[in-house]
């Protein structure tokens, strides 16, 4: 956990390498890579979201570079469930090959492909399901269910000449699962038995203590909300959260109200979540939203994106009026979604400009409209309990959350040796069913930035902090080559500064000052010159206005 | 609440006028002005917090522009107590005019001359405690001892010849406060019984169900945290929360531990608050903090700033081992203080880093280390029932929390055309116990950046909203002034756009062409020719990358 870089040993024949590449000190990209004999199974491909730190990136991809020069050996990518922190990095990598293998379940699948589809990328796919066991080169692969907030997900079990190793991908244990498919604890049961040797298991709620409430308890509070519900009904939550879809349509259908579906990913996720049957549309429920406007106010539920208080998505929009359906007094709306830490200043924006249009606001701080999708620290314990790992690796988590997870391990009787706090890039290799840190790779954030992929770097985006922060004063000088005299100019410009450029009418004869001294000391050089009007320029702007602005001089030559 | 201007009626002699002019529909930059018969009254100055979407801002202040032109008309500015949200603006209203008289309790009056003292002000003060009655001009001033995570908080009753006003200040109601100061209900009550006119009420708290907890609740849970602590103990708190450090201080004298103290405002205002006798410091606890490296690991606790996540505050400066005390395994950080919203990252960021470095991390969500400064739902019923209003203005808060405040005022009695949800600048009249909106002034952000205060407008902080996401290219051209021939250029720069300035060889040629056949239409002006550059640039470079930066043409004559 130093950072330091460690090259790790070459890989003997029959030891298992896992490097996980991304998701350990984040919440999202995750991806883990498996090695053995020549060749690598990939375990998810997800993005990561930019915090405020990384202004202007779209998303944040795992560092390919421990696998780009050997996609060729890949045999496959298991992806455990749909979501975008699992799958949203797929379209990248099959754009450095666009064959390699997909494995993952029915729902899972279908949602990759249509993410691929907008990339224009047809993968190849191998569709499992729980109890299937599949072999894959040197890997055997045995899918189990697991219960998420998003149907269809799995675990998989690796079975290697170097031991067996179980990964949860992200996993809750609700005892009273709306599709009844709970995570298949007597399949964990016979891999403790068989003896698992390392355990990937999902943090994201370790530090949390007891349990996951059953998504099923959300059901009674939508059902009174909407009973009593006096005009139109308005509910927000993530386009992929099938189960959460679903009790809003029981709800509305109870309550003898339609449902329009708002926002291009819900409308795209739900259609592929009824063909599947992973969603059960009552009858003559859902309408086209165009539609709803002949439906009395009272018989209507519009189920939209933007529960994140994301600045395009459907409720943002409808909080600034700048959406066909304008909320107003005697709406109600639900935001039945969590609230990413991050996201806070964004959500509670909405929540103001909506309430402030009339809107009664219902949301998780004032009514149990929502439940996590990880288990808790009193569900982890049953898992170590049952599986009784040799080996842990904590996964998918920022450091506090692989920490308290770790703990949870050590509680349960894992040796603490044998308990791995590993970072992104950590080279973990398992034998004879030890597993031990044997390197640390460097790895970086490749950063999406509109069409681009990996262009922008640290360097930019702390030049972008500078420039959000301070605004920049840009000065252009043309010179005579030949004296150093300047011809053109100061010209001075700045944005994000202050209002009037007239300000820097004070700083112009200096700036021509310091030049004409440079030049009379024989300076020519412009960048030597550029250097000499920065430094006269930000030795002004700090004393005279307690501020560091980006200083872009410009010398040219004339 | 439409935001529309409304341009108020002269006022009528015998009319009391109330203005609040910050602190609606935000947390911060509390001031109300009343006015009656010419005199004008100011309750609270404070200042308001940027959110990341006013970048490089260091305050946010009141718009001053009501009263700016009326100084001489100020018999006073009541602050109710020492928080920066209700003091922090006192320095840059008294450098508009220094001898407006401010009045407070004497801890309050402590915080705000230490404030002024750094801004070189020596302020006229009177120093007023509960119970105490003032007239100043038309307006007779009553005091009432209120409760809050700070001592010596005031709320004030204003009687003037059309009425009584009650105003809160910030509250709660803990009933066994440390300092056994309870808000004076019994005084409450008194006023109810002589007919409150008008309440402004604080609502920070009004949508949180229930009753805040007590403050000495948190007592025993530090004192078994220290018990239990096997090395050092860091604690952080807000520094003005003399009975957060209060409580550390008896927990660590209970545990033989010495207490150093960390943060220049730590420091400040634990020493003021000492020398008061807000603070009663057990003997021989407190130690310099230089002195500390010769006590034993387990008998030293650190109270310090930075509970915020603030990157210059003490707690991440430890995070970032850049501070001469340095966290390691077994020591124990205890955040005992709330998470304000906006703040999570940052916050989360430090518990990571504290967490790596191996100490252990206490804070509100995994133990009860801290309870909130406001009065929650059940409350503040208690407080309408006591009181019985005849109008209500709920004051300080989004406009979820004055929405939820007008609610309760509601449900206990108070008819909702009494009830007044009103914004920032909105003028409310008060005569013969009727209060009613009669304006609405448009008030702006006044922004403190670096020395200088209200340059920075709002364009500029769009500008740096869009260099901070996107960053800048700027392109200069030499061009003959006869004929528009380009002499020098494009010579193209561009920040936390891309690393490598080749690419932009590619819209070089482009530039020449659009400037050559501008020239040749017989464009001369240096901005049109500008403006052709931009919009060559804009073009190719959003349909080249995607991205939308600040493009900065200019183009010279030579």
């Amino acid at each position: 956990m130093t950072g330091q870089i460690i090259e790790p040993p070459a890989l003997e024949a029959g030891t298992l390498r896992v490097i996980p590449i991304g998701g350990l000190g984040e919440v999202g990209r995750n991806m883990t890579v498996f090695e053995i004999d020549g060749k690598l199974l990939v375990i998810d491909c997800g993005v990561l979201f930019p915090e405020e730190n990384q202004p202007g990136v779209d998303l944040i991809l795992p560092d390919f570079s421990p696998i780009q020069d050997r996609l060729d050996d890949i045999v496959g990518v298991v992806l455990t469930h749909g979501h975008e922190d699992h799958i949203g990095a797929v379209p990248y990598l099959l754009r450095l090959k666009a064959d390699i293998p997909l494995i993952g379940s029915g729902l899972t699948l279908a949602l990759v492909e249509a993410k691929l589809k907008e990339h224009r990328i047809k993968p190849y796919t191998l569709t499992v399901r729980e109890g299937d066991v599949e072999r894959l080169g040197p890997f055997e692969l045995q899918f189990i269910a697991v219960n998420h907030s998003i149907p269809d997900a799995l675990a998989v079990a690796v079975r290697t000449s170097a031991g067996l190793v179980l990964a949860t991908g992200d996993f809750k244990m609700d005892q009273l699962p709306l599709d009844g498919r709970l995570t298949d604890l007597r399949a964990f049961a016979r891999l403790g038995e068989e003896g698992v040797d390392l355990f990937l298991c999902d943090s994201t709620n370790a530090d949390v203590p007891g349990f996951t409430p059953l998504e099923r308890s959300i059901g009674p509070v939508l059902d009174s909300v909407i009973a009593k519900a006096p005009r139109r009904v308005i509910v927000a939550s993530f386009s992929s959260h099938v189960h959460r879809v679903q009790q809003v349509l029981d709800a509305a259908a109870a309550n003898g109200r339609r449902v329009a579906l708002l926002g291009r990913s819900m409308v795209r996720n739900m259609t592929i979540a009824a063909d599947l049957g992973y969603l059960t549309v009552p009858d003559d429920v859902l309408i086209d939203y165009r539609k709803a406007h002949d439906i009395p106010d009272d018989k209507i539920v519009f189920m939209s994106t933007g529960s994140q208080g994301e600045p395009m998505a459907v409720l943002s929009r409808m909080a600034n009026l700048d959406h066909a359906i304008e909320p107003g007094p005697g709406d109600t709306v639900i935001l039945a979604s969590s609230l990413i830490p991050g996201n806070e200043n964004a959500v509670y924006r909405v929540i103001d400009g909506l309430t402030k249009l009339g809107a009664n606001v219902v949301h998780k701080a004032n009514a149990k409209v929502h439940v996590s999708g990880h288990a808790a620290a009193g569900e982890l314990l049953y898992c170590y309990n049952i599986l009784k790992p040799k080996n842990v690796l904590p996964v998918h988590g920022e450091f506090r959350h692989l920490s308290a997870n770790a703990k949870l391990a050590v509680d349960t009787g894992v040796p603490r040796e044998n308990t791995i706090l590993a970072e992104d890039g950590t080279v973990v290799d398992l034998r004879d069913g030890v597993a031990r840190v044997v390197g640390q790779l460097e790895l970086g954030y490749v950063y999406v930035d509109g069409s681009t992929v990996g262009e922008i770097t640290d360097a930019d985006l702390k030049d972008r902090r500078i420039l959000g922060e301070e605004g920049f004063i840009s000065i252009i000088c043309v010179v005579e080559a030949q004296t150093g005299r300047l011809v053109v100019g100061p010209e001075i410009h700045a944005r994000g500064f202050a209002e009037d450029d007239a300000v820097f009418d004070a700083v112009k004869p200096k700036i021509a000052a310091a030049l004409a001294e440079a030049a009379s000391n024989g300076v020519r050089d412009s960048h030597a010159l550029s250097q000499t009007v920065r430094r006269t320029v930000g030795r002004w702007v700090n004393t005279s206005y307690r501020r560091r602005p980006m200083i872009v001089p410009l010398v040219i030559e004339a």
